[in-house]
């Protein structure tokens, strides 16, 4: 199979020698206006490169665009201290170094804890508020337009072992989703602060000079003419990640095909990530995603007990959501079951709709109706009534505050394995990259002139079971910020 | 880091033209003398191209040669015909591609399966014999010199569904460890056949013509004199995999650290599939590996239950050894107890020794010792008791012939938890073939004059928690075959 053939393949770049003629030049071409790409393109114009970006679709955002927004800050941010979390980056680092997984880079870990402050003015500097308060539930987001709230499994056992559990997730002050609330204003600040864009602008191929290997610039797809546009000091691939790509799906992470909902926007083609490959980057963690049926809210859900084809639990109900999605599937091979009674069951409050796979009187009828093995359910159950009377749930560390008897009956089963519910996933793998955002080989070289950032790099985060939400704007729109400054000429975050 | 610093990153080529002379030339340079390498060298040899075979260490063997040397054939072989079991292709097709893992090529399944019954008689032909006995105790090898065994999870629920159970494991005619046995059979037709052999022989080196791509040899350092020797129609690079190259774990597949023990030979070091990469080879499936805590024998063993720290069960105790080790890690978080009771205990018998965790006379005092939380194994244990005084496993579905009630006080936990107990690993992941070993890039063309097949390369299983003891020196042996075919200008074998 070749490049042509396929679309999961690294995509040929152009020689130099072969454009005839650049239609502009510009120091930082940015691929990409989501997050990551509009942070880098800021940040360079800040350092006072010309910049353009290239954007395929009809306007900017990408796939924060579509998100709610929430970004992970901490070490003792404004809104922390106001609502009296007692936050530093020592805590938050230690927590950080195990959200971002067992295969994450120490050393972005450790620049994008350090210079969490910072990185929260930034977004100030772009005009993005963000309101001095908490929100308590227990949510995907807030539906309101308040800002704190834990995104991640700090208060989840065993995270909570640590860390001091603070909340780190900031949703900018807008009610709801606050996604394209916090991409217009970044989109305005790097218009009025001289940054150009074009929409509509398709990029599927690097120009590279073949002499010395540096890619000098990209084809354009403007208006159904081919531009060539060079750029002095570097390309920035802010492109996304690869979920809507189902042949980069199947070749680098197939079970995240079994989630039928993709996370993102159409742009998260994976288009950026062939070019880089195409070039000689190195697409690392490639197998790895972020998985999500997100059971909660309503709360109350919280307290139900999720268990396995077998009748027992095997994780503790509030941890993350996509840390219990990916228990489900690797853990109880996709198919599990949220038990609640009338008391927790809340039908209207629901984030998404779930199958109600059984409702029964007793709990001896729920697991006949579910085909789990006699006796099974109802020992779970009770183990966990017995236990809860006192607030304890010594078998997975539930937190106290979740912990209640169920004891009302009728007794349901919201079925949430992977074949019959909303599952929905994004990628986590792409191109290798320094943390300056500078893409590598597999030989650990740079690629001359190319960078990369946000989901199509392989940045913060590498894994989902450790994941919180609010670590891929986070992280892609810091790395952004710091391929910006490099791609620009000037120093690294952190090191004046 | 450079490639220098590093043994993790790929081996730089040198070029022909820096190649002063030629220390001598064959049409076909084989690299590594495990079973992959020799069946590759005596299929070119037979197809009339002269053949070199250079072996770092003092002799040929390899990681085969420190195995039990099982050999996974199907279809109807003579042993399986002799001893009653009722094989096909299709059946075997139907099991292996389970077996394989959800991430093998089908290529290289089906025509691993269709040409079961060749590979059987190439062994033959190599003078390996197999006596025509099945050996019925559910072992990791037979003691004695006996032959056929269920090698991996084909009576295991729910492998058993997909495929007729039939055994396929064929160890050749030697007492215990065949291996060695195996190695010397097949050295032995090298060398009668006209194959040189060069031990001692180390290469961190390919050659490749600048202008055309191609790889036209290797540097070879014999006895503290480095060699330039041609390939005329290819090399073939069958060193192994990199459970040896601690670097190369923590780079790819850092899981596999925690398991203490190395399966393979000192020249599992990872060289060919970094030489591969040097030249544009692409590495796949890296993060995967074969994970063994082999609790078995004795098969008594098999009617305990392996719970986790929660006090439940979370595989049936009657899979393959690796699929069970696999779930101690992805399932149970790397912590698992083997409870047995006093008839089925036999610390005579163990395979390999396991720490005692506890000895109780009553099952809560046992739950107690193992800090499980109360209540919980004694469910457990009571709940399979009361199915297995029926013969009957309706949790987990372990087949009847291993049910029965541990009800023989005292009873014993095993640790069989990655941190205190032997684990031992072997890599899965290693450069991209087609099936006639030619060497893919990432972007799915042929490094040309380039072949590997083994642990070198990604080959016919990809997934540990999927796997048959076999596998590896069956799907090595034949993709090596396939391999020194091509490189000698043959047909592939089943193209006749």
């Amino acid at each position: 199979m070749t490049a042509a053939e396929s679309n999961a393949l690294p995509s040929e770049p152009r020689s130099a020698s072969s454009v005839d003629a650049w239609s502009s030049e510009f120091d930082v071409v940015v691929v990409g206006l989501g997050v990551a790409g509009g942070a880098a393109a800021i940040e360079a114009r800040r350092a006072g490169a010309s910049v353009l970006v290239l954007e395929q679709q009809t306007r900017g955002g990408g796939a924060t665009a579509n998100s709610e927004g929430t970004i992970y800050f901490g070490g003792g941010t404004r809104v922390q201290k106001a609502n009296g979390f007692d936050d530093s980056l020592e805590n938050m680092h230690a927590h950080v170094k195990g959200a971002a997984g067992p295969t994450a880079d120490p050393e972005k870990v450790r620049l994008y804890c350090e210079n969490s402050l910072d990185h929260f003015d930034f977004f100030l500097s772009c005009g993005v508020e963000f309101k001095d308060t908490y929100y308590e539930e227990k949510v995907i987001f807030p539906p309101t337009d308040d800002c704190l709230i834990y995104s991640g499994n700090e208060e989840a056992w065993p995270f909570s072992e640590d860390a001091a559990p603070v909340p780190r997730g900031h949703k900018p002050k807008w009610e709801g989703s606050a996604g394209t609330y916090l991409m217009e204003r970044l989109i305005e600040t790097l218009e009025k602060e001289g940054g150009e864009i074009r929409n509509e602008a398709k990029v599927e191929t690097l120009v590279r000079d073949e002499a010395s290997g540096r890619v000098v610039g990209v084809i354009a797809t403007i208006g159904g003419e081919e531009l060539a546009i060079r750029a002095k000091g570097g390309v920035i691939l802010t492109t996304g990640g690869f979920v809507m790509n189902r042949e980069m799906l199947a070749r680098f992470a197939p079970h995240l095909l079994r989630c039928k909902y993709p996370i993102g926007s159409d742009g998260c083609d994976g288009s950026g990530i062939r070019m880089g490959m195409g070039v000689g980057g190195n697409a690392i963690n490639m197998h790895e995603g972020l998985m999500t049926t997100p059971f909660f809210p309503p709360n109350s859900h919280i307290s139900g007990l999720l268990v396995n084809a077998q009748g027992s639990r095997f994780v503790n109900e509030d941890c993350y959501h996509g840390r219990v999605t990916d228990a489900i599937l690797t853990k109880a091979d996709g198919r599990a079951f949220l038990i609640v009674d009338d008391a927790l069951y809340d039908a209207e409050k629901q984030f998404v709709p779930y199958p109600m796979a059984a409702v029964e009187e007793t709990l001896e009828e729920l697991e006949a109706a579910l085909e789990i093995p006699q006796g099974e359910l109802v020992h779970t159950v009770e183990a966990y009534n017995a236990a809860a009377a006192k607030g304890e749930d010594p078998v997975f560390h539930k937190a106290s505050k979740w912990v209640t008897p169920l004891d009302h009956p009728p007794y349901a089963a919201l079925d949430l394995g992977v074949d019959n519910s909303v599952w929905a996933a994004f990628t986590l793998g792409g191109l290798d990259t320094k943390p300056t955002g500078e893409v590598l080989t597999v030989d650990g070289n740079v690629v001359p002139g190319l960078f990369a950032a946000g989901r199509a790099s392989a940045g913060l985060t590498r894994s989902g079971r450790h994941y919180a939400s609010g670590m891929s704007i986070g992280g892609g729109s810091f790395f952004g910020r710091m391929a910006g400054r490099t791609a620009a000429g000037a120093k690294p975050i952190g090191s004046e």
